[in-house]
């Protein structure tokens, strides 16, 4: 099982995930969101690489089962229902409702993996969910961290402190034999030298800082506890859903035999 | 000083690194190279960033003190005089020679800093010269790490391990206070987790571990010989050259002074 990690969906072309398995990580705070939407009972997530793109697909959409979720600069963008605070998708806002989903680096890496075979998202919140699916798959994967596209580099340390977390996790794993690339060895070794405490990671990352300063403290320590939010949220055509367990069986459900000639 | 590290060369450009303060690392093997072909002798090295402008350049110089050297895929280049090992540039080759340099991530990344404040070239056998230097300068600072460009992020370990060694050396400086982007922080870290032995490092890593398979181990070995080529090669003009002690020295030389009206 080979595991490539790439730090920034900033110059990611979308023919280069065609046919792969992609995990989209980004901690603070698309992909903890993502995550807590589903769990919360929302239908789906619809994630959009553009405002631009969320306005067209709005039109398209009835207002009362259909929601604007995202942010720029952390902030919600004008004329959406809701930012991108996972504390803002409760149940009772989210329950049964589809979400067009739209920020800077998160929904852009969800988006850019359309010709993927798979697409799974990651969080510290639902790492488990991540790894077990991993595990399960044992086939090639990308790590695809969003990273933060107002740096040069596009690097968040978050995003592969966690990506290190899964790599080191599924070494850990039974029947698992992992080929590393040199990015992804780094990640696990950063997630050694970082993980110790999630939180602190998260308060210590320049985007950590950010959202604090604009008043976000409590996402942080929402996005640092592991496993708070067991849901594998998984694209499934253009939308992305909760996997269900039968989904994961790699086998075809057995349909209706066919007879000769009809 | 804040110190920023960027990970590949591929997708910068060159008015990002315009005004900054760069050093380029290429452990393997460029930067390893223009050390040695400096310290053997060499007059000065033109980095360029193609084959083209290799050729077109080389077109104008007179052969007799002229190389060019350089490699893709690790081989020497038709019709170039010399590869990209630091073992062939030695006295009795280099020796007066201007060098037409011109490699896959390395010359490149040397080329993209033209208009850089300054840049200086940082590998494992020219370390504590670079960070002598850094600690002078004592200004904010970018460490751009050539990388490896066959690879989809453009990450090699080797190089930001290096780049790490130099953030703990500056910290370790006196009267130098370092502010650090999440990826000179990451850097650090790994230059701890892997630091250790720059020689196994170096051959688990995945260029170290093409170049020993096309025949160039002994290269290996000899990039990771911590401070064992004591040069500082710099950006002159648009050559590189050894930074002379004087130039390090801020204040101009007293020139004659003018008298009046003369």
């Amino acid at each position: 099982m080979k595991i490539d990690l790439t730090f920034s969906v900033t110059n990611i072309d979308e023919l280069q995930l065609r046919e792969k398995n992609v995990v989209v990580i980004d901690v603070l705070r698309s992909s903890t969101t993502v995550a807590t939407a589903l769990y919360n009972g929302a239908r789906e997530i619809i994630p959009v690489p553009s405002i631009e793109s969320a306005v067209k697909i709005s039109g398209s959409l009835f207002g009362d089962v259909t929601l604007r979720g995202g942010e720029r600069g952390g902030k919600m963008i004008q004329g959406f229902n809701l930012g991108n605070s996972p504390l803002e998708y409760n149940e009772a806002t989210v329950r049964g409702k589809s979400i067009i989903y739209c920020t800077t680096n998160g929904s852009l890496a969800m988006a850019k993996s359309r010709y993927a075979r798979s697409m799974v998202v990651a969080a510290f919140v639902n790492l488990s969910m991540v790894t077990e699916f991993l595990a399960q798959l044992n086939d090639d994967v990308v790590i695809l961290c969003a990273g933060n596209s107002t740096v040069a580099n596009g690097f968040s340390l978050e995003d592969v402190v966690c990506g290190g977390m899964i790599v080191r996790k599924l070494s850990e794993a039974k029947n698992v034999s992992l080929d590393l690339s040199d990015s992804a060895l780094a990640a696990q070794s950063l997630y050694k030298s970082f993980g110790r405490s999630v939180v602190k990671m998260l308060k210590n990352s320049t985007h950590g800082k950010y959202l604090a300063g604009i008043g976000y403290d409590n996402d942080i320590a929402f996005s640092a506890k592991v496993d708070s939010v067991p849901v594998l949220p998984a694209l499934n055509g253009n939308v992305i859903k909760i996997r269900k367990e039968e989904q994961r069986v790699a086998e075809p459900e057995p349909g209706p035999v066919a007879k000769p000639n009809e």
